[in-house]
């Protein structure tokens, strides 16, 4: 039987405050087995890039990279954020390995064509991830803490969204492990009704994804969110979860089947 | 017979030149065998300060690393400057990975107490150099690549000494190799007379050392340079070489013994 694998997401926000980050890092320390933890921080870098005089440009909630900006993500996602959630780890006995994509080849890219007339800039839409080396480390008791960078294997780094990540990572797990996808999120799950707070729809299926997007439910950053997800489940992951950086024990939030 | 072992130190220096730069990866990947590679950064370091508004102060030679410093050297090296590195040399189809002391727990410190007064801040002390978990990846065909940052387990980045990573890697790494460590430097080598480039001193041992010191020839930070490298071979490291950036094939520069 295969062994189950949890790989868990969490956005800038929760990795910015230290109470959401102190909680998140108990949670994810304490979650047996074999694990991953794949981080955000564009918040972070956005602050960063102000205080270097860099003005942060966002076209629909993706950033425009340009290579002054490329190297305050490399910075901030690779080595501020990055680092300090491996020294944190390994002080809770996780034995916290930091990851880039460049880093062992573990997640290539290209640098995304233009969309719509719009240059995202040095950003990487990803072509493979090594879940063969990924695995490796894992079982030899490494738990990996992936920034959302890769690398298109000529010597550039791109910046890459943590949610896809998560999600490339998860479907190049899928080939060893049982692997649960959690994705955190500032709220309980994917809410019926945006001003109760506690109306999680428990389950969503591709059929009511449909209805909920035509409805209205769903909307703006959600959707690339569960269209990850429904792709990740497509890609034979077992589940995945959305739900609060304090709550990632699998048994909270909206499962995605 | 054990294997050989390369360790490569490289400064800031190199680090921010392109020429030099692109020299140095070709002629690191062209090394045969089992490597490492250990960088610094400190000038880009003070740069990302400065344009930060974060004051470098220097204490013989030494960066004092308070809060605001600590978050840019763990951007700069263990992002900016490591992960470029790592990514040029996948390019260069070397299966480099990126480390911190933080990742794998490969290289613990603590925080260095007073020194005549002076408080350093966050730097780091090496207490312990993980040589078991560095030759499990050695022999698994990676190619670390060292930040100049440690942890202290408890959850904390501490800023330390390339020169001193690379000296505790190769002490670490010496039970399981045959281990030359190579310092990287302006010059062709430890010079006689500082306004002759081509005065280099072939060899150096313990005792012309305390000579040279007397002598005034040796001075400023070429001696802690030395000392490391003699603390070395105390520790069972075969060789120790000064040499330039462009000159790595062990074959150049100034041999400690």
């Amino acid at each position: 039987m295969r062994e189950k694998l949890t790989i868990i997401k969490v956005g800038g926000a929760v990795v910015e405050d230290e109470t959401q980050l102190a909680m998140l890092l108990h949670n994810f320390s304490a979650i047996e087995g074999r694990k991953v933890l794949v981080h955000g921080g564009g918040r972070r870098a956005t602050q960063v890039a102000a205080q270097l005089g860099i003005e942060s440009k966002m076209v629909n909630g993706r950033r425009i990279t340009d290579k002054e900006m490329l190297q305050v993500v490399t910075m901030v996602y690779g080595g501020l954020v990055n680092k300090n959630l491996v020294a944190r780890l390994q002080a809770n006995g996780v034995n916290a390995l930091g990851l880039t994509g460049a880093d062992i080849d573990v997640i290539r890219s290209h640098k995304r064509p233009l969309k719509d007339g719009i240059d995202f800039g040095f950003v990487g839409d990803v072509d493979t991830a090594n879940g063969k080396m990924l695995s490796t480390l894992i079982e030899a008791g490494i738990v990996p803490v992936m920034a959302p960078l890769t690398h298109d294997g000529q010597g550039t780094i791109l910046n890459t969204n943590a949610a896809t990540i998560a999600a490339e990572t998860a479907k190049a797990l899928a080939t060893y492990y049982n692997v649960t996808l959690i994705y955190c999120f500032e709220k309980k799950g994917v809410l019926s009704n945006p001003d109760d707070e506690d109306s999680v729809i428990p389950v969503i299926t591709r059929d009511s994804f449909k209805q909920l997007v035509a409805g209205g439910t769903v909307a703006g950053g959600m959707i690339p969110k569960l269209e990850n997800a429904f792709q990740a489940i497509d890609a034979k992951v077992k589940e995945v979860i959305i739900t609060l950086a304090t709550a990632i024990d699998g048994k909270q939030g909206t499962i995605i089947r």
